[in-house]
């Protein structure tokens, strides 16, 4: 009941925060970012004492190399957070841009423009840098945030909400724009959840299990995806030689993300050309693959994949091939198996990748690319703040503009229904 | 059980549809609206039969004569029917529109491409003209449609269903485009807002009970209004002869519609000349007035308001009045007990009406105009399928557009990330 207490209070402070900042200008804002970024740097010691805290515990509970390696704030990291603020203050503020005017036959001026959300909720895992990029993206859209960061890095957050603040005092915005839940207890992300009339969007940023939690568990809209199922069809008109090197890259380059590629198709006029060449280079990379019965006759040394294998994301260097007979299996092993992320196709026939285009309905189809572009800096949105693969608000990769929507404003001169 | 099994196939075969649909050409979709609107006519004899089993019943468990009326189809509202079909036939296809494009520092071509939502969900009460005018918005923005009416209108609504099937098969688009929930059993709706492997999003429309209900059992993302209390608010600038016509516009053109206005603020400096003149005009159309202390001073026939009175949606002629001292006041009051839905300015002070609209938080501010302006064809949206007051998607009135969402696009020419 404390907790429950606490995270509303922490709610109502929060929307309070937002009827401010929804009016502030964006010179304002970014004098924020960039104090925070000066202060990241002047306060750089007293973070990493905090951080080792979080570290030492983190070590005693036998958290793997891998997970330390996200927690750790070290110099470098430090300076790149910094960095990072100072390119969201850098980036076009999206509040107020005019989407679109008209005149209606009653001389009614209506038209569109950009607002924010209001308050947003946020909720991940472990690495604190998260904490000021999330910070920064809602600052920037004129939105007031909710923290809830993993248990593990408890005192590297609570330093940064700290260093966060008083740069916000220092500009002369609301404290509570940015705050961090200070508690580990799990009960504080339900009690998040449950407030509806203050917090206007969750998003979650973390393993399917976390998301899901949320999904179930909220009252509020949420704006996630669960998995990132990716694949690649290479068609029978494909240039091989382009084909080896994207399928590599999208899934060799970085195996443990949303956006790597997890199925491989391959048109079967071309497989007997393809796979052999292509299976020595995954297997020289240290690539599992697992592969359907035709996939098998030409890579022997491949495990048979099972049905399980088709819906998985392995986030790992484990990959799924599955000859088709034509373009028409490949879409609707997409249809069945895929998580509406990320397709490619590779192809050099027109028509087919017209095809593609349209019929995919995944929130990236690309033609004659890796899969791993998929992402807010590399599409040019010039930052991203997570992907969401339901189709409401935001399909793909949410940048600034996604963290805002539009009202309806109308300029009349007494104009009356009749 | 069993209920549960035939919404779930239900959900599969929408799915389905709308694979089918989501490629559909203009063209296609237009023929199959404008089939439907002929087949309306042509079988009216035989949905005026399947409409008097309705009213018959409707008549002996004592339904109102409003909701009696609001269940007609005669003549004159099949005849508006078939017209609205052939209205939506002639607005411009969302689908497919390019909502931008450019290109990244590597060659890359990346797009934005409207797409439809899929499969949508709508859930409403007794008018059966809704059953045709909902299925026309989502088939012509390419979704296909499962619709729950009122249990008071299924036989109307089935045989709307047969009519609509028949115009799709006639045109050779999937029949499964459009399904009427065919039972009354209140289980069908828990059943269907379970299915978030089949469903976008569901859009309830109705009184608040139904709308909570949806919100509160919902597995998918909603797009809903709770209510509309909505203010016009009287300024010291005003011109006090437009701001009479403007309020008594709000307040009685249609008191029972979610756009009326439900609160008048009035600026104390203009108090005394404008209220006794504009609370006679309100008394003769049958209004009754429920005012704050300094309201009752100069309106003394009017009731005083109760705090319950602040945050209420009347829909009917009943007005809650308050004089405020100054325009802080006046936004105070709107953002503690608005529902984030129309309020409007009269102002001749061109500073107000730019404060005004820049910081009421709600999905339509207009300056000198009537709150019932917020309506999807009174904006120019050229339909409307509901007024969204969350934040999320699309705040305000819904059109066609609010029924798609965008995907990204990539052309490539072999791009690989480092």
């Amino acid at each position: 009941m404390l907790i429950e207490e606490m995270i509303t209070e922490m709610g109502r402070a929060a929307k309070d925060a937002s009827r401010i900042l929804r009016k502030t200008e964006r010179e304002i804002k970014d004098s924020a970012l960039l104090a925070m970024a000066e202060r990241l740097l002047s306060e750089k010691e007293a973070i990493k004492d905090e951080n080792k805290k979080d570290l030492s515990h983190a070590r005693e509970i036998g958290l793997t190399s891998a997970m330390i390696d996200r927690l750790t704030l070290d110099d470098k990291t430090l300076n790149s957070m910094s960095d990072g603020l100072k390119e969201v203050a850098a980036l076009p503020d999206p509040v107020g841009e005019v989407a679109g005017m008209w005149k209606r036959p009653n001389g009614l001026v209506v038209g569109k423009v950009r607002i924010p959300l209001g308050v947003i909720g946020f909720i991940y895992e472990s690495r604190p840098n998260v904490t000021v990029d999330a910070a920064a993206l809602c600052l920037k859209s004129g939105n007031s945030v909710i923290l809830k960061g993993g248990s593990e890095a408890i005192h590297s957050n609570m330093i940064l909400e700290r260093i966060l603040k008083e740069a916000l005092i220092e500009t002369g915005l609301p404290e509570k724009a940015v705050q961090v839940v200070p508690t580990t207890d799990r009960d504080a992300v339900r009690a998040l959840l449950g407030l509806d009339q203050y917090l206007d969007i969750v998003i979650p940023r973390g393993g399917e299990g976390l998301i899901r939690y949320v999904v179930e568990n909220s009252r509020i809209p949420v704006l996630k995806h669960y998995k990132g199922v990716c694949h690649v069809y290479v068609d029978e008109f494909a240039d091989l030689n382009m084909a080896s090197d994207v399928c590599f890259n999208a899934k060799v380059q970085r195996p443990g993300v949303c956006n790597a590629m997890e199925t491989m198709l391959v048109h079967k006029k071309v497989a007997a050309e393809f796979l052999p060449a292509m299976g020595k280079r995954f297997l020289d990379a240290g690539v599992e693959l697992r592969g359907c019965p035709r996939t098998l006759e030409l890579l022997p040394y491949a495990k048979a994949a099972v049905e399980a294998d088709w819906p998985a994301e392995f986030l790992d260097l484990i990959l799924a091939v599955r000859v088709v007979s034509d373009m028409d299996e490949a879409l609707d092993h997409i249809e069945r198996y895929g998580s509406n992320h990320t397709e490619a196709i590779i192809t050099r026939d027109y028509d087919r990748s017209r095809r593609f285009i349209a019929e995919v309905d995944s929130s990236l189809v690309l033609v004659n690319a890796s899969t791993r572009f998929n992402d807010g800096f590399q599409l040019g949105l010039g930052a991203e703040i997570g992907i969401n693969t339901s189709k409401l608000h935001a399909f793909g990769p949410m940048g600034l503009e996604e963290l805002t929507t539009t009202k309806f404003i109308a300029y009349g001169e007494g104009q009356l229904r009749s």
